[in-house]
């Protein structure tokens, strides 16, 4: 039985533990206005106080919605917010590839979450200058998503500690419950806020059946299929071949 | 005993193996002028045909010499390259935190392997898109930087298949030796071309060095001392730390 009051419990002490034991500051989490980044942001307030936590919303082509439910998250937690708009720097980025192609739809997708990855580690770093102390970047990453491969390799998936990677979707809701997420937040349909989909649109599966899964309950063979097919295609997002000497 | 031979037909064959495998058309090199890349472009080709290997510079505040010595390794080794100039991207990118600070030198160094890495999995894309067939990114790392953590967190060290890993600076010096990697480039003192120093300037300890540590050879005290607390002050970089649910 999944007893979330004792393991946020455990979650703010792992991350408390690991601070202290590396000697670090503080903590960036890039709040998107779904419900993984405010259980992030809510736990690491909890763990580091709220003066060691830096939200950093960064819109690129994205919804005023998202970043208005990113602003309720930092003013929940009353943390500093930081706005970083990544629409320029995407727009000079793609323009020196205009003269190789201009179809690039399937390859823009990937661009926006390597460009937040690289500005959460940039104000961690400017912040640790700041602060004469480390700054680290706080992923927000589910077991669920994960399992499915639903994030992108070199953009959300580089972080510096995992809090929710063993955590499904309604485990992550569950701690969010405890920590008072606005409801508003935490009840929302995930979208990765970079096509017009929600995610399960997106992965042609439910996050419900996905946690079925996991948890080894009954499943149709389809749905099955469709969930061993995603988490096969994005091993290699995981494990990368190495060559290993002969002798 | 090393047999530089052996290990690059070995080489060629895993790469071989692999693309064949996992359906794969072809690869993607940032070829920065130094030996790695060179070595990995020639591996790459021997194993995937010229005509399947992509090689990209990425100047940004670069050394014009070191964009002169990636085209010598192009020619080399017959096969396109594209150049993306991210000055401008790398520019644009810093604009977004003229308001929080000015101090941004040691932040700065990183964002330009961040910038490469994302430049490199977009032309990944859209190669994948023109050639109907997916092309992936070679990684070009060593062992002998990786085990003392020289490498950026999300930049250089995200890639698909890392064909050098587990060889030394001077067995890669070697099998560079087998392919005729042109020796203006070879012999080259590895440097980043991000700071103006040398990587062993900026590591205080030298690739032979860190070669007899990792043979289990004689050095001095303190030279193993420093070798050991580099590894140990990157281990952060290889090993996140996740949460582990109570129950």
């Amino acid at each position: 039985m999944f007893n979330a009051k004792e393991e946020t419990k455990k979650i703010i002490e792992f991350i408390k533990k690991y601070f202290v034991d590396n000697k670090l500051k503080g903590a960036v989490v890039g709040i998107s206005g779904g419900k993984d980044s405010a259980v992030v942001t809510a736990l690491m307030t909890k763990a580091l106080g709220k003066e060691n936590v830096i939200g950093v919303t960064m819109p690129c082509e994205s919804k005023e919605n998202d970043r208005k439910d990113a602003q309720l998250v930092a003013k929940k937690y009353d943390i500093e917010l930081i706005n970083v708009d990544l629409t320029d720097t995407y727009y000079t980025f793609k323009k020196q590839f205009s003269n190789i192609t201009k179809e690039t739809t399937n390859a823009d997708i990937n661009i926006k979450p390597r460009l937040r990855m690289s500005t959460l580690y940039y104000v961690a770093s400017i912040f640790s200058n700041i602060k004469k102390g480390t700054y680290i970047v706080a992923g927000t990453s589910n077991r669920s998503e994960a399992y499915v491969g639903y994030f992108t390799k070199g953009g959300d998936s580089v972080c510096d500690i995992k809090p929710l990677i063993n955590l499904t979707v309604s485990e992550v809701i569950k701690i969010g419950e405890v920590l008072e997420v606005p409801e508003k937040v935490l009840y929302k349909a995930p979208s990765d806020g970079l096509s017009n989909k929600t995610d399960e649109e997106k992965l042609g599966v439910s996050y419900k059946d996905i946690e079925k899964y996991l948890n080894n309950e009954k499943l149709s063979q389809d749905t099955k299929e469709r969930i061993e097919k995603l988490h096969k295609n994005s091993l290699h997002k995981f494990i990368i071949p190495e060559y290993k000497r002969c002798a």
